[in-house]
């Protein structure tokens, strides 16, 4: 792998990085105190609290996707419960099939997930290769270190041992296609390469089944089990037909979900890429499966660009990109079908919008196995960051399964049922039966001779009709008799018929976008941050200013009392209009905490000075310029405002507002 | 209890009103195609899941929340786990003592909750006895009626019993003080008045503790038990060191965490109102427990009328209102300090400002057994519903007791240090020991020996000093040797000596205002909603423009193909503006279609007739007084634009922009 760079071209250093992070408190691990003085047996890893800049950042990410989706696509947004019955996932197949494989430490009794283990012991195999080849570059050291997996399997000493060719090769290619084993194979390949816990070295037991569901119980008397939902869909789904007539029975519409899911991951790592609780944004768009699933909007996507790994790729154990426009890829039948390709493209802006880098984002289709047996299709949205690519959106065709099976278990009727626009004539051999001469003749068999008649295929009618017309008789096997009976002329004909149907009948297909909020916000985390030139120390976090966590920074020149009350009026004034700002009234030198705050990534800062207090004018500075320009209170919150709202950009602030050469500190 | 009416005097029909919000899919029961299929077979009630329309509304209830106290007050918002490990529930005394006290039906093995049963029965008992006096009023025939549980107690049909006047009186006073009592009163109380489930008239077993927290596991192995949150504080208090830090360690300040919670209720009832999965929005304000509470912006809500129901008044079997300042129930100590009353007042303009109705607001305080033990006060703001007065925001006084109990687990010092202004001058009597001396002559039991000397309080060293001074030789108990022993003036002096302070330590005490988001959203649709005069079937939602989940609503006087684009136009530049619209463009009459999207509470209405099409002009409709303006897109836009942010009144919009007669479909 290439080594990593942060946006203007310097190493990506994931210490400094992270260190960043927890110490501007955007994130810090669950229940700290206790863990730290040994007040936790168990194993409550993969939880993570988020503080006040990540708070505010997760709930910007979240408004823009809901204004991006929900509002633009005038989409129908659900709130359910996390809370479940056994019941609904039983029928939706999470109770048999939401597992994950999963290994022991034969000796220490950890238990490892399998895929992963094999992953980090053959790639740990293939570095220690490329040293011993002396072809180890700089990213891969730093890769090998910053990886520090809590308790997950350990590579921190990369062992330098030649591999042959051809096992080069081989691994390769195991790694590419890693998510496209079974069980039974993933147990194959750890005996195959003799796949240890590299934490101890010891042999692991054979992969068996784990169920990632958390569950409880419901009500005081313990009969009834539940779990905690491990994804959102399943609470759209059981609502489709009250959503459709929400909507006034018109389709194609979709429903949305933000909230949390619960996954009792085996081994919990990397920070929160793979985490126990999570913020999810679930999209179910309904779609009718006749017609080629086009989408109305389809044109307004088909010119971007996008980056496809697909699955043809993976499994020749490649993992190159092709570069191609959305509607090529649909018209080259590589991305299903229209509505899939248009969301493809709606994930990508929406991407772009909340500041992902564009060199960073990659669609990887899903192999075979990979997949859900009933899906036709599914892409990923990856991002790139230090951890590797991280599947970050899902974008899944789930065909009818998921109301087909609930509307089955359930018998009420989830489906869309539409007037034909043309009346459709359905030419059928029907069978008319004599049921005053076929009672009397059968007796108490006379219903079961009727149900197979009845259930005669269209062919067999043709072929019995004409056998009827010839002989006068025909013989029908009759299943609840176990036996055949033959049936004359004059109890039944069989006659060809043109039926008149008005109304069409049909269950929609699913579209499903799938977001990972924490691993989205994680990934965008690394995508903004940079650090100012020749100094690692001073870390900026380079956010559009609409996910930016605060808005504004209002920085005093001196503690001089003279400040306090203007610094006090702007605070709150910004505060009435609903602009989250931060005052940082401390001694340090301006320029220090114009540092501080980079790293929490504000975008505009206000300076307040001798000058503002006699002639009411402040600065206003731009984080990654850090250009300023100087104008009266009133103009620069109108600059501020037209910013926020998208309707400027800095550069057109800048041209219009005087520019302002004095103190910046940032020299 | 008086009748209870809409806001414009009329008698709330609480079966009208619930068939418009399960109609409008503001919410539904969740699983509701497995429950009246018969494929649920366990207790899985008191849970609920929100539509497009209520979804909108409590998000929008969450942003102004956000808003009002995270923004303005500079708090510093959380995001923490919901899996919380048992550790952490131990030690805040959740896993011990978080329970209600339940009932078993002896018949039919039902599970009741002991208070609410009392209430039910007592409550029943006391309609019986008015409707034998001949005196039941229109509002308890309603009330009773209307009081469908679903499968709480039933009381449908109210027996005509006359009781005794000091049977009256002793009933009421039992349900003033319902809340005050613990599991033995409540069985004697059981016992006393003969109480059984109304559901089959069954007796029922003694009231047994019900821990109230659901529980799971966490991690593959099983041994890591683990509860969800039953409310968001003790994340916040985990992480108070760190927010401590991240507020430059200045006091107060305040954190605040908007999430799910989660309550196993034995006997979910009243709808959205006791349910088992919740959205809350807590705040722990953290104060210094000096210098009285004080806040600095007290003055901002001192002179707020509120109504009070106060402690003294309900153990006087009373439910009497005093109306008074908060400036005024602070300093007569009926509220305990500055900080609590701030926050009441805060909590109030919030409730006015999402559109609760100002009359039907009240603070009651929490009686002593009510209350935690470590509480110093506790106020609930109550909103009056069909089903009475609902807790919905409660603000307590939780002293230092949480950061202390944490504290003391994690060895953590959770305490604010800080400079003193002026040094303190702490006079005390300090004891000089001579190790080299004491060492030798105790030899093994010299460490206990001094521990024991340390251990003196000061008034014990005060008067050895004056005996050590007098016989030169004092007699000390030193416990971990279970003996006395005798100690000369060689071996210690004890002196009087002057210590400065410059550092003060301290545990914050917390003030803790919670918002139970659900049960907001509902009683809130009870106040905003009313009917057209002399129409109970034309129902109105009249929410505040900041609140209401669509606003503004889209159209065409007909369906002809004329209007299409410009219908289309008009939504899209809404959209584009960030402002939720909805398009009717459906056949039905301009009037129903606007009756329609009254009961969606829909603020504002574009019309779009054949003038619009030629001219471009378009008609504004404001839903409460159904009267109309009309002007360019522009200008409607415009004010579309200022009636949501707040900078205009529809009566401003109305006095500038021309009046419009033409069809309204009102009249």
């Amino acid at each position: 792998m290439a080594e990593l760079t942060t946006r203007n071209g310097d190493p990506f250093d994931r210490t400094l990085f992270e260190s960043l992070l927890k110490r501007r408190l955007f994130y810090t691990e669950s229940f700290e105190i206790y863990r730290t003085s040994g007040n936790l047996t168990g194993d409550s890893r993969g939880l993570y609290d988020y503080g006040p800049p990540g708070c505010a950042l997760q709930s910007n990410i979240v408004d823009l996707w809901r204004k991006h989706f929900v509002l633009q696509e005038d989409m129908l947004e659900l709130d359910c419960t996390i809370l479940t019955p056994e019941e609904v996932f039983k029928t939706s197949g999470h109770v048999d099939k939401f597992e994950d494989w999963m290994c022991k430490d034969l000796k220490k009794g950890e238990f490892l997930r399998a895929d992963h283990l094999i992953e980090t012991v053959l790639e740990a195999r293939l570095k220690g290769d490329k040293v011993a080849r002396g072809n180890a570059v700089e990213g891969d050291k730093a890769d090998g270190e910053g990886k520090k997996k809590k308790k997950g399997p350990k590579v921190n000493n990369i062992k330098a041992m030649k591999l042959e060719d051809a096992v080069v090769a081989e691994y390769e290619e195991v790694l590419a296609k890693i998510d496209n084993y079974d069980g039974s194979e993933l147990g194959t390949l750890i005996k195959k390469y003799d796949i240890r816990n590299p934490d101890g070295d010891a042999p692991v037991s054979p992969p068996v089944p784990f169920n990632l569901m958390f569950k409880t119980t419901i009500g005081p008397s313990s009969a009834s089990p539940g779990y905690l939902r491990p994804e959102t869909a399943q609470g759209q789904f059981l609502n489709f037909k009250k959503l459709l007539d929400y909507n006034q029975n018109s389709m194609p519409f979709a429903s949305a979900s933000i909230g949390k899911s619960f996954r009792n991951e085996i081994s919990p790592r990397s920070g929160l890429l793979r985490v126990r609780e999570f913020l999810m944004a679930e999209i179910e768009h309904f779609v009718d499966p006749e017609g080629g699933k086009k989408h109305p909007k389809f044109d307004l996507v088909k010119d971007l660009q996008l980056s496809f790994l697909n699955r043809a790729t993976q499994l020749g154990g490649k993992t190159t990109l092709r570069k191609t426009t959305i509607g090529e890829a649909v018209a080259s039948k590589m991305v299903d079908n229209e509505t899939l390709g248009y969301f493809l493209g709606r994930i990508y802006t929406f991407l772009l919008k909340i500041g992902v880098d564009t060199n960073k984002v990659r669609f990887r289709q899903h192999m075979a196995n990979e997949m859900a047996h009933y899906a036709t299709d599914c892409w990923d949205a990856e991002l790139q960051t230090t951890y590797g690519w991280i599947e970050c959106v899902g974008c899944a065709d789930r065909s009818a399964y998921d109301l087909t099976v609930h509307s089955k278990k359930t018998k009420e009727p989830l489906v869309v049922r539409e007037s034909r626009r043309e009346p459709l004539r359905v030419e059928e051999w029907q069978i008319d039966i004599s049921k005053p001469k076929l009672g009397p003749l059968f007796k108490k068999n006379a219903k079961a001779v009727e149900a197979a008649l009845i259930a005669l295929s269209p062919s067999e009618r043709e072929s019995l009709a004409t056998t009827l017309e010839k002989k006068g008789v025909i013989t029908v096997t009759v299943p609840e008799m176990a036996e055949q009976v033959e049936i004359s002329k004059d109890l039944i004909s069989i006659v060809k018929r043109t039926r008149i149907e008005n109304i069409r009948e049909y269950i929609p297909n699913v579209i499903e976008p799938s977001f990972g909020i924490g691993r989205i916000f994680y990934s965008l985390l690394e995508h903004v941050y940079w650090h100012r030139a020749n100094d690692p120390a001073r870390g900026v976090l380079s956010f559009p200013i609409s996910v930016a966590p605060t808005k504004v920074l209002i920085v005093p020149l001196s503690t001089h009392q003279d400040f306090v009350p203007l610094t006090k009026k702007i605070t709150e004034d910004l505060r009435e209009l609903g602009i989250s700002c931060r005052a940082d009234e401390s001694s340090a030198s301006i320029g220090k905490r114009y540092a501080r705050n980079d790293e929490l990534g504000i975008p505009l800062g206000i300076t307040i000075d001798f000058d503002s207090v006699k002639d009411g004018t402040i600065t206003l500075r731009e984080r990654d310029s850090t250009k300023q320009v100087r104008a009266s209170q009133e103009e620069v919150f109108v600059a501020i405002e037209s910013l926020i709202n998208g309707k400027e950009k800095w550069e057109d602030v800048f041209a219009r507002l005087p520019e302002f050469l004095g103190q910046s500190g940032d020299e």
